[in-house]
């Protein structure tokens, strides 16, 4: 009963997270912020996430369970269809995408808490992502690379458009961009957009 | 006399943070650091770079400088045959590439001091790469994009590839992994990597 009570006050912790992130974004989304949205001092927070890190990884992983519709990051969650409409759905919410994006940049320095998140969960993307693309393509995609080469490809096209985009909304179509990565891994030219 | 006397103490400060990079990381490039190394004091520092960002931004606009001969993001620096020995060159240098991956992390957030270093190195970069690929291929690339299409998602596998590198070197090729996009780009499958 206790525990259920935690969990529930912890799932309601990551949703005014989200909220605050997509009302004031990364720097603005203290812990303070966040405390005061449910109601709890920051002491209390500090009980269930000890660190403004640990408590934006929990939002992070959250975010991936809804994207993939409770799947996860499992290799199963993936497929090659669902990558379009999930970059034109992060076209859309870009605070989560702005916490992702300066989160990865933080976590390259050595000893961030984030490190392992981000490599772990790079890990399993690009052996999800590999995945996919064997059941769509078999062994070999039409642009001539086999799955294995073109998953580290996919998810650096999607997180360096990402920046791209973050720094300059008018001048980046990010998913026009990501649209012309998947034609050329499908090996067909779409032409120039409109 | 005392410009030029300036410039070279400026000139010293730079190389002496890209030492302190290389051999602590991008966390431990404090000013102190830095200012120990040249035999000033902080405030010594402080005067000719007011804050960490400056002097980190200066240091990624002297690296540009230097990785493209002296002729600075100019749209006539970028050669297509360049980018690949480039990209060999960075993955043996993880602390400049942990340096500009963090800060461009920390700059999608709103106000924050490398934000318009960054923006306005992207649009000079997207212009140059397009150009780069305008004159090796024409209106249109072997894979069916313009120049203009593909030139953000040069930039982008570049960017992307580099935090995948960072956070997990033992599992991620990053020149191979470049060079398998240069051959989507070119229309030619390499056919899987030794």
């Amino acid at each position: 009963m206790a525990r259920a009570r935690s969990e529930e006050r912890r799932a309601e912790i990551l949703r005014a997270a989200l909220e605050v992130i997509a009302e004031r974004g990364y720097r603005g989304a203290s812990l303070a912020s966040v405390a005061e949205r449910v109601g709890l001092t920051q002491q209390g927070l500090l009980h269930h996430f000890p660190t403004k890190e640990a408590l934006l990884i929990a939002v992070l992983e959250e975010r991936d369970q809804w994207d993939t519709g409770g799947a996860g990051l499992s290799r199963e969650a993936w497929r090659l269809d669902l990558l379009e409409p999930l970059v034109e759905y992060n076209a859309m919410r870009p605070g989560i995408v702005q916490t992702f994006s300066a989160l990865l940049g933080e976590s390259v320095s050595d000893g961030h808490p984030a490190k392992d998140f981000f490599t772990e969960r790079y890990a399993t993307v690009r052996g999800g992502m590999g995945a996919a693309l064997r059941a769509e393509f078999g062994n070999r995609l039409p642009g001539g690379l086999t799955p294995e080469q073109a998953a580290p490809l996919l998810v650096a096209v999607m997180d360096g458009l990402q920046y791209q985009w973050l720094l300059d909304p008018e001048s980046v179509d990010m998913p026009g961009a990501f649209r012309d990565f998947l034609g050329l891994l499908r090996g067909a030219g779409d032409g120039p957009r409109g």
